[in-house]
């Protein structure tokens, strides 16, 4: 079991570096070998360099995320959070509620994020 | 993908079987081959039989759920919950935080619980 504080810690980092479009310290987060479902559903983005892309790409769209209750942790190399999303899109806001599932190396690097978020979880403000 | 309205009703279900000690409501949510891991990281309860008896004693404990966040689906057969939990166990109040994903066959039952904390999720109220 990995240390649960630090697991939780780099969660914490995940959202610290959407609100401060940081791709750079998002895309440190994760193993070279690491896999992205967003949503879960989804065909998952495997490796460094397509997730880099998703994130660059991700931090161009305003995104903002806010914790909806406090990051949990687990008895093994994995680590939850629930949380809301604002981001935009072809001017236009979206939010949209989700929990990610984070999975871990040895070394503290996410090798597997999966996002649980459906279709009537995301919806477009008007305006 | 599952509808994502009745994958929630079911999370929705189960909270409500906790609030009324009713084990019996809790497992008729569950397929007959379903695993329950909770912690994640703990050997998986497997099977209706094992996970009636999980349940059943649960609920002797005065265990009560309550969301922290609604409930979010995916684009699978597959919704995720963050609750709070408090429970009574040796004449002590136990408070714990978790987030559950619930994984679903065709026929809308769950095939497979995961129940993300944490030792430092969970504190023994003392007095």
């Amino acid at each position: 079991m990995l240390d649960n504080a630090l697991m939780k810690s780099v969660l914490q980092r995940y959202i610290d570096g959407f609100n401060a479009d940081d791709a750079e310290a998002i895309v440190d987060l994760f193993a070279d070998d690491a896999t992205v479902e967003d949503p879960v559903g989804s065909d998952p983005i495997k490796g460094k360099a397509a997730i880099e892309q998703f994130y660059r790409r991700a931090v161009t769209m305003n995104v903002r995320l806010a914790l909806a209750a406090p990051i949990r942790g687990s008895h093994s190399n994995a680590a939850a959070m629930a949380f809301d999303i604002t981001f935009s899109m072809d001017g236009k806001e979206v939010f949209t509620r989700a929990i990610d599932v984070m999975e871990f190396n040895n070394e503290g690097k996410i090798i597997r994020m999966r996002a649980y978020w459906g279709p009537d979880d995301t919806k477009v403000k008007e305006g």
